[in-house]
């Protein structure tokens, strides 16, 4: 296997597809300052930095570039096509026909990653996008080495559930990051929301997110909206938020 | 202990006051077919609905209405003060002073509750505002037989945590709302989502929401980004949630 792309994805990926069996054995970035956590957890890869002296030994080479770098990057690959290799991105935007390849797939884990925490590979979603059915079934049985959730989609349905990721994960987050900064500004502990904020999740996980829905915004109380905005007047771009957001709880 | 209003805040918090020690006798609401529910859980109180007849006996007027209601009903009680008794709102957004007591005081768990989920007490924030020092510590001696996370806020203070905690719940919650319409519009499990929205949670609670924050806004990802606004070509309003809040995010 050889991985290309050294980023937070193949951080957490990489030695996972090894416990599942497969052998990283070339792990390639533009810059290999950026590769060293990555390759000190794979002792046994080449680390390179030049496209042209790639190997062609691999069986599978994985993208786990951005986006744009992976259709600039695998268009310099299309001579290691040889009728066996397989080629596979890991962007949960991108359809598959963003590689130059004919044997190509793509094979994406739904979730966050980041060099300090470790998640649980077993409840992870391996979602996999394969026209070849002889690929999509290596794929879904190296994915099912690593998680229980393995779900074959298309592209379209990939792409909006990515769509969606941004709304739970990214989202979700920045309104944390809002409501922290109402905290910091006032001098306020955020640590006390922290029940609430826990709480709001299980509810949701567990009645689903729209009849858990509470707050002023959706009994309509608009004496405590205003009181709210009234707050936020010398913060114009947050009282922008409230204010969609609000709006948008009360469309539904 | 004199309750007035039946909702989902004192469905919660009632028998959570007997349990720390004090006795429910009576049951305030206008409407008393809106009580059963926790009429059932406090057996020995009485359950009326007409202000006149509420009674003076208690030492402690608990208000559990929204914030109109607390200023408006709390109006026609005032021949109840008597030097002794305590009149308590539980309002997150309104000051002390709404209500037209001497002995006056706020008991506001910060928590957001349900009639189908327990929460955990003993974690749950309880914030008091009080400015009469004997009152306060009644209260703070009471939340402390609750939680073991009890805090003594200005109104002030009180407010824009009630500001943070609309963000943090109401709106994290929408977000989730949103993931799960995109979903269901596309016939995809919106459970497939549960593992990176509980590890989003993990990782903003323990490294904090802003260091925490990933996805195409804060990269910078116009291409992503480009995707996504195509995606949700059809639906403006969404579109436009989505214009917003990476703006918010690429603002920090």
């Amino acid at each position: 296997m050889v991985c290309i792309g050294t980023g937070r994805l193949a951080y957490n990926l990489m030695p996972q597809l090894e416990k599942a069996g497969c052998r990283v054995i070339e792990l390639y970035n533009r810059t290999p300052e950026h590769a060293t956590a990555l390759a000190k957890r794979l002792p046994q890869a080449r680390l390179i930095h030049d496209l042209t002296s790639i190997t062609a030994e691999g069986d599978l080479y994985v993208f786990t570039l951005r986006d744009d770098a992976i259709a600039q990057v695998s268009a310099s690959l299309v001579s290691l096509e040889d009728g066996k290799k397989i080629f596979v991105h890991c962007s949960g935007v991108s359809a598959i026909d963003i590689l130059p390849f004919q044997r190509r797939a793509s094979f994406y884990p739904l979730q966050t990653f980041s060099y300090t925490h470790e998640i649980d590979w077993t409840t992870t979603p391996i979602l996999i996008t394969a026209t070849i059915p002889e690929i999509q079934r290596q794929l879904v049985e190296l994915a099912h080495r690593m998680s229980q959730v393995v779900q074959e989609v298309t592209d379209e349905q990939k792409a909006y559930l990515h769509l969606a990721a941004v709304f739970a994960n990214n989202f979700t987050n920045h309104m944390l990051t809002l409501a922290d900064r109402i905290c910091i500004e006032k001098g306020v502990p955020f640590s006390l929301l922290k029940p609430l904020i826990e709480e709001t999740i299980h509810k949701a996980m567990d009645i689903g997110p729209e009849p858990g829905q509470t707050g002023p915004a959706i009994r309509r109380d608009r004496q405590t909206i205003e009181k709210h905005l009234h707050l936020l007047k010398t913060q114009p771009e947050l009282a922008e938020v409230y204010r969609l957001i609000t709006a948008s709880i009360q469309r539904r």
